[in-house]
């Protein structure tokens, strides 16, 4: 007697809150109102909690459906639910503008479970068949549905039923987050007076999750000195100094850096023959990395004091470690050092800065003549 | 030493046809050329065979692909193969006119199992680092995939990751082959003097795999008559006579068929008052069935022999059971019966054909002027 429902109904709500309740854990089945294909009882709650492995999604569809119809299903309807919201809700025979049935309709849960609950209250007009709905595990394609950065896999993926996992293209190894790609990077010393180094793959991003470590390991006596370039492009942290990604350098007692977002550091003047520059990658980040070119100039010597009369080669205005200057006389004088008459003499710019010998005299050569 | 390969090419065949074989059953899984990431030896053949359980195909594809390039693949190569043929044969860096690389190329095995053979020849022109091949298992959609039409299901498909299973529509029951979709059908006789029955559905399809047995049941004296549609169809063999689905007709002691094709069987007059319709259907054909309308007519009395002035009513040709004969007198007669004077006498055709009594007999009736 539809006529009284509405006053009758919130105490049947009242009466039926109790469902009972159906757990299905296989990767696949089927499900039926109560006494199905016989017609369903009346003030029933049923609940069927379908539950998949974690890596899988749970499909759901009908097969048939016949339940009483009602104005926004009120009376006898079946409802899905997973994580909390209502994915579909179904009653009637036919699609109306109130009413839902489920036809051809596939519902996919969010994550690896959905509950469907079935309720039916206390009269029903006709005789309705039921449903029969069938549930099976999809597999989670992590591949390509995955939105979560974090979660990616820095190089390539790999989907399998129930799960996924990464790996890295050739010359990078998996990290041990199974996720992103690092790189062995610490090995070789440059040591040439000048040189390139570079983040991996620079101008291309840099590898992640890596730390590198770069000597520089000149004679002793020159300086090195470092040039980023300009383009420069190290993840950094608007307030943080350089959280994530950082180069840092360290030439004998001095530190610099740490060094990241994308201003050049430009020029480095240290007073070491030995740099170390550090770099260091977190697990995320797509930034392009850096290039330093080195050179090694050597330790100044004074600018020699010209004897009278003395001539030198090369005239230059600084003079540092492996410069050589050669000592000669103006034309009629005679180089005299340690009481020999030489031709030339030369002296050396040694690696502490000073010079191998003092300078020798210019002797005017008229002693011949007397 | 490229240019000696003709002549020492066979030898080696004889020299590496016993590859190493490894095999890989789980789910998913990876695979690389010996030694890598360093470059693969010389003179080696080693396959891997993946397989699957049932219900599933090998996927295989490739993320890093570098061997050496020779025409037609003939020196270092890759082969995939299943079930006898070769599904790839990679070999080289880049794709040319006469070698392929597996690129982004993903090679699925027809069924639940591959074989990957990698092989190379005596030398190497350069250093080449081999390949890295990834594989899992992929759900067969049995559902949408099947051509062979004995293994689909009858009514509805429901795939799950590693098979399937089959249901009905609401009123049929799933055959024991699981596959097909019966009907009871057995139930109720039909007891009126005419009526219609017809193999389910008609006209759309009948149910398969069905043994539907319909008994037409009236009293005793009637003979049944059936009379098919001309619409006939059940499915037939152009040989043998139906061995697959057929209408048999048991009526007394005759019997009528079996039936089966595209023409009608017509008329059957029965001398019997029950007669039972069986019909049988295998598990397959689409074939639209049958209906049969059946009547029920009495066994014939004789017409009677009408005594001199004597009337009757009805006049017919032919008399059968329940039918009656009222009789009475032309005017003048009086209606004599077993020493009585009546004014109509009724005799009826009964069950056995015979009337329920004799004519009466008319006598003129001056004998009350005598």
């Amino acid at each position: 007697m539809r006529c009284f429902r509405p006053v009758v109904f919130p105490l049947l709500v009242a009466l039926v809150v109790d469902a009972q309740l159906l757990s299905l854990s296989d990767m696949y089945g089927s499900l039926h109102s109560p006494n199905f294909p016989e017609p369903y009882p009346r003030e029933t709650e049923l609940r069927w909690n379908v539950s998949v492995p974690d890596g899988f999604q749970v499909k759901l569809y009908f097969s048939h459906f016949d339940l009483e119809p009602s104005y926004l299903c009120e009376y006898d309807y079946v409802k899905v639910e997973a994580e909390g919201e209502v994915l579909a809700l179904f009653c009637g025979r036919e699609e109306t503008d109130t009413e839902a049935v489920p036809a051809q309709r596939v519902i996919t849960s969010p994550r690896s479970s959905l509950s469907l609950l079935f309720s039916s209250d206390f009269s029903n007009e006709e005789r309705y068949s039921g449903f029969v709905a069938h549930y099976s595990a999809t597999d989670v394609d992590e591949c390509s549905d995955r939105t979560d950065e974090d979660l990616l896999c820095d190089h390539f993926c790999h989907n399998y039923i129930g799960g996924f996992y990464c790996s890295c293209r050739y010359g990078y190894l998996l990290h041990t987050d199974n996720r992103t790609c690092r790189v062995e990077c610490s090995d070789g010393v440059f040591r040439e007076r000048s040189g390139v180094l570079s983040s991996v793959d620079f101008p291309a991003p840099y590898p992640k999750s890596s730390e590198c470590l770069y000597r520089i390991e000149v004679e002793l006596g020159f300086r090195l000195r470092l040039q980023f370039d300009p383009s420069f492009d190290v993840e950094d942290h608007p307030d943080v100094s350089c959280p994530y990604d950082y180069v840092k350098i360290t030439a004998g007692s001095s530190e610099f850096g740490p060094f990241c977002g994308v201003r050049s550091p430009g020029v480095i003047q240290t007073d070491s023959n030995v740099v170390t520059v550090v770099f260091h990658s977190d697990n995320s980040g797509e930034n392009l990395g850096w290039r330093i070119s080195y050179t090694a100039t050597g330790s100044r010597c004074p600018v020699p004091e010209i004897p009278p009369n003395a001539l030198i080669n090369p005239v230059q205005s600084e003079y540092s470690f492996k410069d050589h200057i050669l000592f000669t006389c103006e034309p009629g004088y005679r180089l005299l050092k340690d009481g020999e008459f030489l031709d030339h003499y030369q002296v050396d710019c040694r690696s502490d800065g000073s010079w191998s010998s003092h300078p020798p005299l210019c002797q005017k050569s008229d002693w011949w003549r007397r």
